[in-house]
C-alpha cells in the first residue's frame, strides 16, 4: 500500500470538511429546538417532570404539525393522481367528489402517458406549468409564460439554485434584509458568497427604506464586493409586514438602475391579515411601470408549504424566472415537482373548499391579533402588527441584569431558553434572523390551534412577569 | 443614483454567472435529447415526416415513461397516506386491499399527529427510518441504526450533500469510475472539486482493478490533490456489471488503508439479472471483514426511482451514513422525504405484489439478453452482459471514414444522432459517461416494453448495416 497513506488517512473531521458547511447556520432548527426535543422525550418518559404538559412548537411555520387539517380537495386530487387506476371505478364516486375526479383526469391528461411515476420534463410537466402561468396571469393582469416557470420541491431548492448561479466567489454579494429568514444567509454561506445586510426599520413597521439599500450597496461596493442581487421577502419573514405598492415601485426602480437581480420571496402571498393591504407581485409592479424582460431580471419564489393550505411535507413549489437571456436560463439547474391547484366556483367541492380556506385564513388573523395584543400588553415588549405571513417578531427590552445573567449566551437565546424551560413554548431567538445590534427579539408563529391561544398567552404572561421580577433593573 | 451603477449594471450573462455551473455537463439530458424532443414535435405536427412513428427514449432509466405500470400495493398505500380521512370509510374497503389499509395506518401512526403535510424531523420521520434500518439489517445480517439513515428526495440530493461536505477546493479530489453516471462528474464540478478518473476494464466485463485505483490515486497525490473519497457504482451504471464479493473486499481494504470515504451508489441493488451474481452491500462486506464505524467511513445511496418499482417521479430515497463522528454527522445537511415499503407474505396483496415484482424483473432480464445478443451480432459492436442495473453499454468500433465524417462532433455523438434521425431511438453517446480515449460506446436502457423489443432490434440492425455500408473502410 502507498507510503503516503498516513497523510491522507486522517479521516473526515469537522476540521477537514468544507468550512462553508460548518459556517452555515440555520436557527429555526437550532439549539433551542434540540433542547425542546429533549424536554419532549423527558415528558414522555416521566410525565409531570416539567411545569407543562406539552411542548408548543412556535418556532417554525409548520401548520399541520400544530393540528391544521389539510384542505380536502387538494388531498383528494393528490390521492387520485397517485393511484389513477381507481378513477374508473364506481366506488370511487362514493369516496371522492366529482370535481376532484375531474381535476385528477385533467392533470393526468397533461402528463405524458399519465405516468406520475416517471421523471418529467426537467422544468416540470408542461401542462402544470401552463396552469400555473394562467394563474399568475390572472393574479397580476399581465401575461406569464409557461417557459418561465420552473417547478421545484418547495422554495428552498429554487433559492439555492439562484445563489449557485449568481455567486462566483466571496467577492460576490447579495443584499438581504435584516431580520431575514435564515435560508438566505445559510444559502449564501454554502455557496461561498458575501451577505450584504440592509436593515428593516422596526419603528415604521419594518419598513424598507431605499436610502438604507443605497447606503449598504455603496458600502459593499467600496469594499470591492460585486453585489449581484437584492432579496426582498414580502410578506415579511420573520417580520410579517406587507410592502406598500409605492415602496415596491421604488425597489424595482432601484434594482433596474443598479443592475441587480430582484429575488422576490413571495411564498406568503396568500397570508394577508389586514384589510388595508393587499399582495402585489413584483412582476406586476415592474410590468405596471412599463418594465419588460429586457429591463429587469426578476425571480419570484412560491411554495405549497405556505399559503392557507400549509402543505410543508408535500415539497411543492415553483419559481418564475423573467428577464434572463435564453443562454442563462438554460444554465439554471432544473428540478421538477408536482404542484396543486384550487377548485372553481360551481363545482361540487367549491363551497366546502372556500369554507376551509376562509376558515383557516380568518382564524390565523384572529390568532395573530390576540398574540400581538398580548405581547404589547407586557412590560418591555413591543410588537409590530402581523400584516401577513405566519409570524410575530416582538422586540424585548431586556434588563441589564438579565443580559449579565445570560453570560456567554446571546441575551435573546437566554430568554428563549428560560421561556421554553418554564412553559414548553418554543420560539426562535431574534439573533437567528439578524437584528439591529443591541436590540433583542424573538420569532413566534401564529400557528397553534385557536383553542390553545388563551392558554399560551396566560403561560407566556406568567413567565414574562416572573422573569422581569427576577431581573428588573 | 450611485455613479458606480454602470459597473455593476452589466446584468447577468453566461460570462458573468458562476463558471462551475457552466462547466457542469449532464449528458443523459443533453443535446441528443433536445434533438429528440424536436423530432417528436415534428412528428406530432406532421405525422409521416420522419421514417419512424415514435421516439423511443432509451437514454434514461425512466421505466414508467416507457409504459411500466406502478406496483399496485405501493400506490394504494401512497394514496391512502395522502388522504387519510377515507381510511375510516366503508367504501374504502371496496377500492383498497386490507393490507394496504393496514400499512397506511401503520405508517401514519409513525408520523407525529398523522400529519403527512407537516415538515418532518430533518433526517426523515423516525418510524420510517426504523423500518428502513430493519430492512437493511435483514438484507445484510448486520445491525443498522435508524440514526444512520437520512431520507432524501432520490439519490441525487444525497450525492450533492456528500460532495458539498467533502470538497473544500479544487485541490480536493474524488475517485470516480470511467465510464460513470454523469451525476458524479457534474456534482464534483458544481462543488468545485477535482474529478480523479479510474478506468473500468471492459475486457474483463467492466472489472474494477485495485492496481488501477492505486495508480490513479498516487498520480493525483503527486499533483497535490487530496483524494477524499472513492465512488463505486454497483450494479454499474452505465456498465451494468455486478461486483464480485472478493473484489468488494479489496475495495473496502483499499479505502480503509488509504483513508478514503467509500461512496457506494447501490441504487440498482434490486436489479440483478444473472443467476451467478448477487448483490452485496459494501456495509455487509466491511462488517464481514470485522470493520466497524471506527475503521471506515461509508455512505450507501438508495432511491425509489430504480429497483423493480421505478418510481422516478416520486422522488424518494435514503442514504446510510456510517463511520463518521457525531460532529461531522450533525453537519450533514438534512432533507426529508417519504419512502415506501413492500408487503409481507400472507397479506391480501402479497400474491399480486410478488407477481408484479417478479414479472417486471424477469421481463427486464429477457429484454437485457435480447438487446445484448442483438448488439453482439452486429459488425464492429461488442457488448458486455447487463448483470444488473438497467443499461447496456456496447462498444462500437467506428470506421475511420465515419470518424472523419463526424468532423467536430464526437464520433459516438455523430453515431447516436444518425441513429436517432433514422430510427427515432434515443441513446446516450459514451462520451457523456467517459471512456478509454479512442474507444466509442453508447448507453441504451433495457426499459422499452417487451413487445417493442423485436421492432427496436430490427430497426437498429437495419440502421447499423446501412451506416456501416456507408462508412466501411
Amino acid at each position: 500500500m502507498s507510503s503516503s497513506s498516513s497523510a491522507a488517512g486522517a479521516g473526515v473531521t469537522v476540521e477537514t470538511i468544507n468550512p462553508k458547511v460548518v459556517e452555515c447556520e440555520y436557527a429555526v432548527r437550532g439549539e433551542i429546538v434540540i433542547h425542546a426535543q429533549r424536554l419532549q422525550e423527558e415528558l414522555q418518559k416521566k410525565p409531570g417532570s416539567h411545569p407543562f404538559d406539552e411542548i408548543l412548537y412556535c418556532n417554525i411555520g409548520n401548520p399541520q404539525s400544530l393540528g391544521q387539517q389539510p384542505v380536502t380537495f387538494f388531498r383528494e386530487v393528490l390521492a387520485l393522481c397517485d393511484h389513477p387506476t381507481i378513477l374508473d371505478r364506481d366506488e370511487t364516486h362514493a369516496l371522492f367528489s366529482a370535481d376532484s375526479i375531474a381535476r385528477a383526469w385533467q392533470i393526468l391528461d397533461q402528463i405524458p402517458g399519465r405516468a406520475t411515476g416517471a421523471y418529467s420534463h426537467s422544468q416540470g410537466i408542461k401542462g402544470l406549468r401552463d396552469a400555473i402561468a394562467a394563474g399568475i396571469a390572472a393574479r397580476d393582469g399581465y401575461p406569464c409564460k409557461a417557459e418561465d416557470i420552473f417547478l421545484t420541491d418547495g422554495a428552498s431548492p429554487a433559492v439555492h439554485m439562484m445563489m449557485q448561479l449568481l455567486l462566483r466567489s466571496e467577492k460576490d454579494g447579495i443584499l438581504c434584509p435584516i431580520p431575514q429568514y435564515p435560508l438566505y444567509s445559510a444559502s449564501i454561506a454554502l455557496h461561498g458568497g458575501h451577505l450584504v445586510r440592509y436593515y428593516l426599520d422596526e419603528a415604521t413597521g419594518w419598513g424598507l427604506e431605499i436610502s438604507e439599500l443605497k447606503k449598504q450597496l455603496e458600502d459593499a461596493r467600496s469594499k470591492g464586493i460585486t453585489v449581484r442581487a437584492l432579496v426582498v421577502i414580502n410578506p415579511g419573514n420573520p417580520t410579517g409586514q406587507v410592502l406598500a405598492e409605492e415602496n415596491q415601485r421604488q425597489i424595482v426602480e432601484f434594482c433596474k438602475k443598479e443592475g441587480l437581480v430582484l429575488l422576490a420571496d413571495e411564498v406568503y402571498q396568500e397570508n394577508i391579515y389586514v384589510e388595508d393591504k393587499k399582495f402585489n407581485s413584483f412582476k406586476k409592479i415592474a410590468r405596471s411601470m412599463g418594465y419588460e424582460d429586457q429591463d429587469i431580471s426578476l425571480v419570484s419564489f412560491q411554495s405549497v408549504s405556505k399559503g392557507y393550505y400549509g402543505e410543508c411535507g408535500k415539497r411543492g413549489g415553483y419559481m418564475e424566472v423573467t428577464g434572463f437571456s435564453t443562454e442563462v436560463r438554460e444554465q439554471i439547474y432544473k428540478v421538477a415537482s408536482v404542484n396543486l391547484f384550487s377548485t372553481e366556483e360551481g363545482d361540487e367541492s367549491y363551497e366546502s373548499y372556500v369554507a376551509e380556506r376562509d376558515g383557516i385564513l380568518q382564524s390565523l388573523a384572529r390568532r395573530a391579533k390576540a398574540l400581538e395584543d398580548a405581547f404589547n400588553s407586557l412590560e418591555g415588549i413591543t410588537c409590530n402588527k402581523a400584516e401577513g405571513a405566519m409570524y410575530l417578531f416582538p422586540r424585548i427590552r431586556l434588563p441589564k441584569k438579565a443580559i449579565e445573567a445570560a453570560g456567554n449566551t446571546k441575551p435573546d437565546a437566554f430568554y428563549a431558553r428560560r421561556l421554553l424551560d418554564a412553559t414548553g413554548i418554543v420560539v426562535v431567538p431574534g439573533s437567528g434572523f439578524g437584528q439591529v445590534p443591541g436590540t433583542w427579539h424573538f420569532r413566534c408563529t401564529i400557528l397553534p390551534q385557536e383553542d390553545k391561544i388563551p392558554a399560551i398567552i396566560s403561560r407566556f404572561k406568567e413567565f414574562h412577569e416572573s422573569f422581569m421580577n427576577e431581573y428588573r433593573d
